[in-house]
């Protein structure tokens, strides 16, 4: 009997999506969004996700930062195709036996995200799991982009240049609950930059290139030894820790040198770092986070 | 230290909502779904969800039932507001060892709900737990009603007649996995009806009556012998079982001959049961489901 971690959650989800009708969906599941367009106004963007004690956090985790890390990873989404959140929705299934001032420091980090970053609470819905079991937040929200500003995975040709924002690595530290999403990073690289794809680094840049490279038909090459990294992390941490919720963006190659020079005046202290290139076919990265596996 | 279970549901969802800015929508966390107006168009329902193995569904049950159930839950909470589903986002958590034809079974009863009662699947997220840890399905969406449709909780008068549609109780011998949620039902109460509240039975009238009273400023009183029950059912288990997705209205008693005569043309095999009246002041009912109690 085959089981999901026989199979790794790339394949698990193809699989599981297949049959489904895409009807009313201008990008459907497969892309760090789903996209609608109403046929006017901005185009909405919906998703979701999940955070497990045990495996997105431990559980000595200040409960603040859990939340932080539940509502920044969906404005990582969104931010990855170019938007802003809008209206998120939070599901909590905590032990009874939880302490209520958890729940409430659970409750203060999703608000400083929301301050900080744009979108409101539209809903919240509490469960509980038995007893000793392991808490699970679950955000799902919607976001918005400007018509004809949404960048998707699949846009990328060859010869493209590939960036990253920010540094890689090492984010188990501690950098996985506090990370920054890059939503104003990502608006201007949207509008600026035009980039021909964007995602954000969740898995690892050597899980989460290929899928890029692979929605956009390309192969890719990188320079390992340009790849940002964190102070103290090897090449083989910035590829395979994940967690970074740093953007990867292809850009046309004749656009590179004007959008550096203007992503410098505007990030003075934030680093776009050019790492490789779309290629024809072909790459190889190893490593990177798999749930299943 | 006060836990989870010492302060129940209710009292920490508003502890918990406290201090949230609610910009941006006509109707806030509290009812079943948040309502987001655009301005133009059917105004827009978002709502979230989530199932727990061992809380709302045995280990030991069908996975397309629990994918039915998680769906189905979802499709009911945008009835209760007269609305209907459009499209779905799904989060599972779910163990490694799991076999991929659990998860597959999962997705199929998923899909099957779509199919009957509307609504496409936006995107999926999965997720892996803890050896052992139990299965988390979370289903948030977005639905729609017909602006000027929308049925609260909130909107209830004394004197308006209280019923429920189908009948109350024993959910737990398998209904909870395959019931029907009332979709058609709610989407013609809200234009032929024009109720004055309503909303879906989750935890039991004993629990869910109180709510809406609450949200309308009313008390109640029931007619407890003349609940709709299920087979073999005792009075007790009609308020108390919860699970059971039935439409609870609240109707001005001038409307109501016209309502139940157009109810029977409609629906001639699902009853439309009165049990009772908002009133002033007052009503009294113990038991329901509460999670964290």
């Amino acid at each position: 009997m085959k089981r999901l971690r026989d199979i790794g959650e790339d394949a698990l989800i193809e699989r599981l999506l297949r049959g489904f009708p895409r009807a009313g969906l201008a990008v459907g599941p497969g892309d760090d969004c789903a996209v609608v367009d109403d046929g006017r106004g901005p185009l909405r963007l919906l998703k979701t996700d999940a955070i497990v004690e045990g495996i997105h956090f431990e559980a000595t985790a200040p409960a603040s930062r859990v939340g932080w890390k539940a509502a920044a990873r969906v404005a990582s989404d969104f931010a990855a195709m170019g938007g802003r959140p809008e209206r998120l929705l939070v599901t909590v299934a905590l032990d009874g036996g939880r302490p209520v001032a958890w729940a409430e420091g659970l409750y203060r980090g999703i608000r400083r995200c929301l301050e900080q970053h744009g979108g409101v609470l539209a809903g919240g819905e509490t469960s509980s799991v038995p007893a000793g079991a392991p808490a699970v937040i679950s955000v799902a929200g919607e976001g918005s982009v400007g018509r004809g500003r949404v960048v998707l995975r699949s846009g990328g040709r060859p010869g493209d240049l590939l960036a990253v924002t920010g540094r890689l690595g090492g984010s188990i530290g501690g950098r996985h609950l506090r990370f920054t999403p890059r939503v104003e990073e990502g608006a201007w690289l949207a509008r600026h930059a035009r980039p021909s794809a964007m995602m954000d680094l969740s898995d690892g840049l050597a899980k989460d290139l290929p899928r890029m490279a692979a929605a956009s038909g390309c192969g890719f090459e990188i320079d390992r030894e340009r790849l940002p990294r964190h102070r103290g992390c090897s090449v083989g941490q910035a590829l395979g820790d994940g967690e970074d919720y740093e953007l990867l963006v292809a850009v046309p190659a004749g656009r590179w040198a004007r959008v550096e020079a203007g992503w410098r005046r505007q990030f003075p202290k934030l680093g776009l770092t050019p790492i490789g290139r779309l290629t024809e076919a072909g790459g190889n990265l190893a490593g990177g986070w798999d749930h299943f596996r």
